[in-house]
C-alpha cells in the first residue's frame, strides 16, 4: 500500500491502556497559555523515568473557552487514578498557578471519574479564595500577586490510550525529521490526541528491555538504526535510508490515537525525502491494542 | 533609590544554597536545541512539589560549542548531588537523548564534583556504544533510530544559589508583566543564572507556610496581593497598584544571581507603567545569602 | 453600551474601497509557509507610503489545501487591478518564488477578477516550465535549485474593504497593546479579514492631511494623543488613559471586516486595564462604508 | 578543500556594489522591535523586483542600545543614496513609527554620508514635536496614540556590498534546507551582514538574462536544477544531489560580506547529508568583487 507515493508497511502498532487526565488552560492571550502548558508538559516524556506522560493537545479560540479567552488543551498520563491526580495536582499547582495570567477548567467535564485538584489547590489561598461560577462551572478565585488565579474544581480522567506509533524512514537525517516536524504539525489540529516526545518526535525509538543488561527497561533498537546497518543481523533500515523517526501518540481511546495516525502519516509522506512508514510492535506482548497501518486508510 | 526613575526599596532577596549541575544541548540547528532543553527544564519550577529546579541558561554560537553546533546551556538544582545526579540522568535520557539532533556535552568541565550521567546513558546503547573524543572531551555516540546521540562522560555540579528575586509593581497587571518579560530577555542574555519559572516568572509569589493550614508548605503572600488590599491589614500593595510579578532567580554562585537581579531590574525599570521594585526575604531565617537591591547599583 | 464590561463608544469606523488580491501559500512545513507569507506581505502597511497593503488571513491545515500540505492564505490591496496585479507578481515571483518549498494557489478561484499572475511567473522558467494539475487546478511547475516551484495560472481578485478599525484605550500602555496582540490573535482565526499593520497593530493612529503641512496626507492624531492630553483643546483622551491602540482591518467584504471588528473588539476587551473602545471616523468624507460598533453586538 | 568533511569548489561569488543604510530599532521588549523589523525588511529580497534589498543584521541587548533597550540592526539597500532615503524614509515611517513601542537610532553615526530621514518624520507630528537628546545623540519625541515616537535625527550610509553567496547542495532536499537554515542562524550572529531572502535563503538561484526571453532581467539557472540533471547539458547537478540552496549575503564591506560566507559556509557543512558548497558567478561581469571560496579558510 502508498500514500502519497510513500510505502506504507504491512504491520500494526502496539498500544496500551494508560490513565489520562485532560484540561484547559487559559490565558490573557495565547502566548501565555503556551508558556504554562510548556512548562506543565515539561519532564513528560515516557513513563520509563518521567514522573508522567504529557503534552499539549491543541489549541482553542477564545470563543470556545469557558472563560472567553484562549487556551491549550492538555493531557497528563500515567499508570493509576492515584498517581494521576498527584501529578496533576503537582503540575498544576507549580507550573500553571505560578504563571502569568493563566487560569484552569476542564477537559473531561462529562466523564465519571472526576479529581478534586482545584480543590485542593485552592488552600493555596490560606483562606482568601472566593468560590466563583464561570460559564455555570464550580471554580475558586484564588488570590495572587498577579490578581486572582481561577481553576475548576474538578480535572476529569478517563481509561485511555498510550503507545500509538508510526516510523519514518527517510533518505537523509533532515528529510526524516522535517516529515516527523510535519506530522506533529498535523496532529496538534485534531482532538484527543498528544505526542509527548520533545517536539512530538522521538529520535531514539527502542526496545523493550535489553540483551545485555537485565537492569534496562529499554534500550536501543538495534535493527533499526542505520549507523548499525552493516553489523546487525536482520536490519530492517533499506539501503540508502539514513534516519528513521518515530510518532508517538497518546491519546483518549483508541479512535483518537488512529486518527491521528493516520492524519500524521499522511502529512509525513508528503514531504520529498521519506522512503516508507512502519510502526513498532513487540510480537503483541505489550498491548491489547493492534492498529494496523493499512487499516488506517 | 531610583533606576530608571523607579523607586527601588530598600530591602533585599533572601536566598539560599542549592546543588547545580549544568550541561550544554547542542543541535543540528538552534531551534532543535531548544525544543530539547524546554522538555528538559520542564515541570522544574520550585522543589516545593517538582522533582528539580531547572531552566535554559543562555544560548551559544557553534563556535563556542565543542562539536560546532549551536546549543543552550541549562541547569538543574536539587537539595543534594544524589537527588541531582538522579534529575540529570533522567532529564537527559528521556528529554535530550529523545530529541531530534541533540548533543550533550558537559557544562561545568573544570569543577571538583562530576556526576557520571554519560557513563550511565551509554547503557541504553546494549553494547553498540563507541567512546569518541570531541574537542579533547571524552564521549560515548550511542547509535539510535535517527543515528547517533553523542554525550560527554561527566556533568559537573557546584554548591549553588536559589532563590535570588525581586518583585515588580505595575499600575496595571500588563504593564507589571511586560516589565517581567522584559527582565527575563536580559537575563537569559547572562552567563551562569536561571530564571526557573513559567516564562521565567511568577505570578504567585508565596510566603512560607500558612496561617491557617499546617499541612501547606508554602501559601499566597496575601500582603502583596493587589485583590486584599482593602482587606488585609499591613498590606504592601501601593495605592494604583494592580499586579505584582516576581522573578526567581538560582544560579552558579551569588554572583551571577546578583548579576541577574541588576540586570533584571534595570530591564524591568525600562517598561512604562512600572511603579516600584521590592524582594521577598522572610526576616532572614530562610537563607544565609542576603542581596541588598541597593547594592546591586 | 458595555462588552466584557468595558465602554464601547457610540461611533463608527469609517472604511472605504479597494482591490483585494487572495492567494493561498503552501510549504513542505507550516514554518516554511509563514516564512514566505511574511516576506511577501511586508513594507505593506498602508498605501500611503507603502506599494500595497497586505497581511496574512489566516493558517490552513493541510487537508484543506490543494497540495494537501499546510499554508497561510494572504491578502494584497491597492486601488486599481493594474497596480494590484503588478504588485502581486513582484511579491509572489520575489517573496515566494525565492522561499524554500513554497507553492502558490489562487485564493478566489471563483470570482470574476482573475489576473494571470502565474502565468507571467512561469518565464522564470526559461522555457524549462510544465504545466501540471492539481486537484484540478491549472498549474505550472517551475525547475527551481530546490527542485520544482508550482503555482496556479490565476490568482482571483475583488473590490474589497479597507480601514475598518477600532481603537483601544488602556489605563497603561502594556494594557492596551495587550489587549490589541490578543485582538490581532483572534481575528487571524477568521476567514476574509487581515490586520495590514506590525503585527496586526498601529501605534500611531492618525488624522488625514495636517493642520500645518500641506504636503503631508495624514499626521498624528493630536486629540487621541495622551501625552497632549492637556495641551490640546477637546482632547479625547479620557482620564487615567495612558495609552491608545488601533487595529485596521482589510477584507473581502464589509462583513468580513465587521466581523473581525466583532471578535477583536470581544478578544481585547477581555484584557484587565483596557477603559474603552472607539472608533476611527472622518466626518463620513473619507468613504461609503460606516461600521457602527453598536451595531456589531 | 574539505570543511568539516564536506567538499568546497574552487569558485568566486560575485558580488557588486550597492548604498547601504543601517539603522536601530528599539522595543519595550526585543519581541515587538522584531515585528517592526519584519515589516519593515518585507518585501525586500532583490532589487530585480523589489523597491529595495532589506534585513536584520543582528539583535543588540538593551546595554548596547542608547535607549537601554533591547533591540535590532538592520539593513536598507538600494543602488543610489536618492532612492535609498526615500525607501528608509517610507519604510521607518509606515513599519517602524507605526510599530507597537519602537525608537529608531543611527546604525552608522560616524560615516560621511548622513540621511535626515528623522528630520523629515517629525512633520507627522503636526509641530507637536519635542527635540530631545538621548545618549548624546540629537532625536525627536513625535506625539502619538500610544505615547511618543522617538527617532534620532540621521540614518547613516555607506557604498556598500550586494551579493555575496554560496550554494549548498544535498542529498535530499531537507538536508539542503536544514543546512541553509543553519548558516542564517550563524549569519545572524554576526555584525554588518544581512541575508535579504524569505527566512535568509533563496530556494530559486538564478542566471542573469534569460536564453529565451528578452524581457526576463533573471531566469532559472537551469544547470543548477536537479530536476532537469538528465535533460540539461553541462549540467552542475552531481549524482545524489536533490536540491540546492543558495545563501545571498549583503553587507557593509566585502570583510562583512567574507565573513559571512566562512561562518554560513562552516554552519551549512555541520548539517548531514550536505554534498558539497559552491558560488554563483558570471564570468565575473556582475560585479567587481570576487570572493574566493578557499581563501576564507
Amino acid at each position: 500500500m502508498k500514500v502519497n507515493g510513500v510505502e506504507i508497511e504491512d504491520t500494526f502498532a502496539e498500544a496500551f491502556p494508560i490513565k489520562v487526565g485532560r484540561f484547559l488552560i487559559t490565558g490573557a492571550t495565547r502566548r501565555w497559555a503556551e508558556v504554562a502548558a510548556l512548562e506543565a508538559t515539561g519532564f513528560g516524556t515516557s513513563v520509563i523515568m518521567c514522573p508522567a506522560e504529557a503534552g499539549i493537545e491543541k489549541r482553542v479560540r477564545a470563543s470556545e473557552s469557558p472563560d472567553g479567552r484562549p487556551g491549550v488543551y492538555v493531557q497528563i498520563c500515567t499508570f493509576s487514578y492515584k498517581s494521576l491526580e498527584d501529578q496533576i495536582l503537582r503540575r498544576i499547582g507549580q507550573c500553571v498557578l505560578t504563571a502569568p495570567t493563566t487560569a484552569v477548567f476542564n477537559g473531561l467535564p462529562d466523564v465519571e471519574k472526576q479529581l478534586n485538584v482545584g480543590f485542593k489547590l485552592k488552600f493555596f489561598a490560606d483562606g482568601y479564595e472566593r468560590e466563583v461560577e464561570i460559564s455555570g462551572r464550580k471554580c475558586y478565585a484564588i488570590p495572587m500577586m498577579e490578581g486572582e488565579f481561577i481553576t475548576e474544581e474538578n480535572v476529569g480522567a478517563v481509561d485511555g490510550v498510550a503507545g500509538g506509533n508510526f516510523f519514518i524512514f527517510g533518505e537523509s537525517q533532515m528529510a526524516s525529521l522535517t516529515a516527523a516536524e510535519n506530522a506533529v504539525d498535523a496532529i496538534m489540529e485534531l482532538e484527543g490526541s498528544i505526542t509527548p516526545f520533545p517536539g512530538g518526535i522521538v529520535a531514539s525509538g527502542s526496545k523493550p528491555g535489553s540483551k545485555k543488561y537485565s537492569f534496562m527497561k529499554a534500550t536501543t533498537n538495534e535493527k533499526f538504526c542505520p549507523t548499525l546497518r552493516e553489523s546487525v543481523e536482520d536490519t530492517n533500515i533499506p539501503e540508502g535510508c539514513k534516519a528513521v523517526y518515530e510518532i508517538v501518540i497518546n491519546g483518549l481511546n483508541v479512535e483518537a490515537v488512529s486518527q491521528a495516525m493516520r492524519i500524521g502519516i499522511e502529512a509525513a509522506t508528503k514531504v520529498p525525502g521519506v522512503m516508507g512508514i512502519s510502526a513498532g510492535n513487540y510480537g503483541g506482548d505489550l498491548g491489547p491494542y493492534k492498529i494496523n497501518l493499512h487499516d488506517l486508510f
